[in-house]
C-alpha cells in the first residue's frame, strides 16, 4: 500500500483559492463552513502538509523547493471514494438495458440475475485477471482526482473466492499511486449453493478461520453487510459484523437502500464507521446513527443509475449527521467510476452546496474510512493528497457538469497525474 | 460553414458494430429499431457515405483507400446538438449556487437576474470576444463526438447586439470543424430598456430591416422564441415567428418549460421545426405537434441542472412523436456542454433506451434542424459525419456514465479528432 513516508517535498504556488477543508467528521452546518484562502501556497515535506497560507506569507526557504504552479486554479484535498465494489469481473450491460426498459433491480436480483452474475464472473477469474480489469478503472479515477479508494470483496461469496478478491485489492495497491482501503463483504448476497440457507451461509462467511486469515494477512480493515429486503436481515447482519469485530474488522453497512428493515439503527448500535445508501432512512435510524457517530454515506449515482428516488441528504445534514458521498462503482447498480459525476448529481439533484459536496468526498469520506486524521483535510501534518482544478473557484467546478476540470493530482506529496 | 464537397475519401474498417441509423424523423417505436451491422466497414467518397456493410462484402478497390481502423469499436453517426445558446459571455456561477440553496429560476429571473445578466456580458463583449469564449467549448464538444451544433443569438436583445452574436456564429463556423446551424432568438427575454413594453420590444426585434439583414446575410436559418410564463406569450410569439417566416426563417419554440400556456400548440399550428423543453407538455400540445410534424426536443440537462422534474419523453415516444435530445448549453439554466452527459440522464432518468437516445441525438436532432437529408443517419449519400467509440456495443456507452468513450470523430469524411 502507498505510504506517505517518502522524502517528497514540494512547493505548490499560484493557487487561486485553497479550500482548507478541516478534519472530519464535519457534521451538519459544519459541512458548508469551509475556510477559503485566496492566492495561496502549500509547502509539502516528507509527503505531508508542512505549511499552507497566503502566498505572500510563504516561509523563508520554501521558495527553493521543487515547485508546481497551480496557475490560478482552485486546490482541494485529494478526493476519497469511500464506497466502491472494485475489483470485479465482466459487465451487466444486458441487465442495465432491461432495467431501463422497466424491470426493477429487485426483480432482476430475485430472478437469479444481479449480484450472482458478477459472482460467476469473479469466481471464473483469477487474481491477476481481477487486477487487470481494475487497473484502468483506478487509473481513470486517479485522473479524476481520486487519491483514496475503498475497495470491497463480496462477489466471491465463498471463502476461497473472497480471499482471492481481497488479495487482488492488495496486489492493486502495489500498482497504483492511490491509497486503497480494503473491506471484506462476504455477506453481499447468498450464493446459489446456499439457496434458502442464508443462516448457514452467514456461518460460512463469518467462520473463524476465514476471518482469522483476513485479519492475520491484513486483507481488510472493514467488514460490510448488505442488510436489506432481499439480502440479509438484521439478525444475520449483526452476526456477521459482531464476528468481524471480534477479529478487528470495523463494521460498515449497506443500509436502507431498497427498504427500511432496521439496518441504519443496527449501524448506530454497533457504532459502525458508516451506513451507506440510506434512500429509506427513517427518523429512528437517523437518531441511532447520530448517537453512534456513524457517517452517512450517500450514493446518488446508484439512485441515478437505477432511476429511483435519491436519499434525502439535505434532511441528514439538517439533522446534524456527517454526510459523505461516493460512487458505489459496481457492474450492477452503478457503473459510474467518476466521483465528479456523483458530485454533480449531489449538487443539482440532492441540492448539496458545492462546499457540502466537497466536504462529503474529503473530510467526511475520510471519516467513513476512519482515516480522518490522515487524509481528507488541509491541515498541518496531514498526508499531502491534493487536487488542482483548472478553475479559480470551487463553485465553477460544480457549475459545469460533465466537464473535466482536474489539472494536477498529488498523492503523498508526489505529482501522480497531470492533464495534458 | 463547413462543406462536405471536399475530396475526402476514407475506408473505415474494423467496426465492431455499426449502428445504421435511418434518416429522420424517427417517430415513436421507430426510434428503437436501429439496424446493427456486426464486423462492418464504411467507404467514404468526397466526404459522403458511398458504401457501408459487412466488412467481408467490401467492394473491390476500397481496400486501396486511406484507411482508419475502428479497432472493434461501435460506430455511430456524428452527434448533433440541436439546441444550444452558444455563443455567450461570462458565467452565472453565483446564481447557480443560489438556486442549489433553494431559490427558483423564475424568482431569480423576475428579480432581474437570469438572462439579463448574460445580456449585459454579451453586450459588453465584441464579436471577437464572443468567438474566443465559444471556441474551447466547441472544441470540447467535438472531442465528445458532436459534429453539428445549433447556435442561437438571444443574449444581445437589441438589433445591433443580436447581429453581433449571429456574426460571431458565422465567424466560429469558419474556425471549427463542426457544422454550426444559426438560429435568431431576439425574443429570448425583454431587455430592461423595454421593461413593461414587451409588445414594443416584439416589434423592435421583428422589424423588417433587422430580419432583412439576417436573411440577406444568411445569418440564421431559424427563428426561435421563448414562449412561456414570465417570457413571451402566445400572441407575441406568433407575431415574431410569422415575421420570421415572412423572411424565410423557419420557426422553433422554447415551449412548455416553466408552465403550460399553449406554446406547443402554437408550434404545431405553425409547423415549427421543433418545440423544445416540454416539461409541461399536455395532450393538446402533443396532438398539435404530431399533426404539425414538429420534432420534440427534450433537454434533460436543464431539468437536471435546475433540479426540477424531467419532461416525459416516454409518453412522447409512445404518442408517436419524434423525440430529439440536446444540451441546451447556456450559462443560466444548463452549463452542460457534454451531450454524452445528457444521453446518460435520458437513459437512466427518462428511461429512454440506448437506441432511442442515439436516434434522438442523430436522426431526430437532424430533423429538428431540417437537415435529415444531409446528416444524422448512416445512409448512402449522407455526409460522412461519424463517431467511433472505444466499446464494441452501443449499450456499453450508455452503461458507463461519466466515462469518455469517444475514440475518433470524422466530419465530412475528415478525421477531426482522435483520443490519445
Amino acid at each position: 500500500m502507498h505510504t506517505t513516508d517518502a522524502d517528497e517535498s514540494l512547493l505548490i504556488r499560484g493557487i487561486g483559492s485553497l479550500i482548507a477543508v478541516p478534519r472530519g467528521p464535519l457534521c451538519g452546518a459544519a459541512m458548508s463552513a469551509l475556510p477559503t484562502i485566496r492566492d495561496a501556497a502549500i509547502v509539502i515535506e516528507n509527503g505531508r502538509l508542512a505549511w499552507f497560507g497566503p502566498q505572500r506569507d510563504l516561509p523563508a526557504g520554501a521558495a527553493a523547493l521543487p515547485s508546481l504552479d497551480a496557475r490560478g486554479g482552485c486546490v482541494i484535498p485529494g478526493l476519497i471514494d469511500c464506497h466502491t465494489h472494485i475489483p470485479f469481473a465482466g459487465d451487466r450491460v444486458e441487465e442495465f438495458v432491461r432495467r431501463v426498459a422497466g424491470e426493477s433491480y429487485l426483480s432482476i436480483m430475485q430472478a437469479g440475475g444481479g449480484i450472482r452474475v458478477t459472482m460467476r464472473a469473479v469466481r471464473a477469474a483469477n487474481e491477476a485477471q481481477l487486477v487487470d480489469q481494475a487497473l484502468p478503472r483506478l487509473r481513470r479515477m486517479l485522473a479524476g482526482g481520486v487519491t483514496t479508494v475503498e475497495c470491497k470483496s463480496g462477489y466471491g461469496l465463498s471463502a476461497e473466492d473472497e480471499l482471492k478478491q481481497l488479495r487482488a485489492i492488495r496486489a492493486l495497491a502495489e500498482r497504483v499511486p492511490q491509497r486503497l482501503v480494503p473491506t471484506y463483504m462476504g455477506a453481499h448476497a447468498v450464493p446459489p449453493e446456499f439457496e434458502g440457507r442464508a443462516d448457514a451461509f452467514v456461518e460460512h462467511i463469518a467462520a473463524d478461520d476465514l476471518l482469522n486469515t483476513i485479519a492475520r494477512e491484513r486483507l481488510a480493515r472493514f467488514c460490510d453487510v448488505f442488510c436489506d429486503r432481499g439480502a440479509f436481515d438484521v439478525a444475520q447482519a449483526r452476526r456477521v459484523l459482531e464476528r468481524g469485530l471480534h477479529h478487528g474488522l470495523i463494521p460498515k453497512l449497506h443500509a436502507d437502500e431498497l427498504a427500511q428493515i432496521g439496518a441504519s439503527a443496527l449501524a448506530g448500535e454497533l457504532r459502525a464507521a458508516s451506513a451507506d445508501h440510506l434512500e429509506h432512512l427513517d427518523e429512528a435510524g437517523m437518531e441511532a446513527m447520530r448517537r453512534g457517530g456513524v457517517t452517512a454515506v450517500v450514493l446518488p449515482g446508484t439512485s441515478f443509475f437505477l432511476g429511483i428516488p435519491h436519499a434525502d441528504a439535505r434532511k441528514m445534514i439538517r439533522s446534524g449527521l456527517a454526510v459523505a458521498l461516493a460512487t458505489d462503482c459496481n457492474p450492477g447498480s452503478c457503473m459510474i467510476e467518476s466521483l465528479a459525476f456523483i458530485l454533480h448529481i449531489a449538487c443539482c439533484q440532492l441540492r448539496m452546496l458545492p462546499s457540502e459536496a466537497l466536504a462529503a468526498c474529503t473530510a467526511n469520506a475520510a471519516a467513513a474510512l476512519r482515516m480522518q486524521d490522515e487524509i481528507g483535510a488541509i491541515e498541518r501534518g496531514m498526508a499531502a493528497d491534493l487536487v488542482a482544478l483548472d478553475c479559480g473557484r470551487l463553485e465553477e467546478w460544480f457549475y459545469t457538469p460533465g466537464r473535466e476540470r482536474v489539472r494536477v493530482v498529488v498523492c503523498g506529496g508526489r505529482v501522480v497525474h497531470q492533464a495534458e
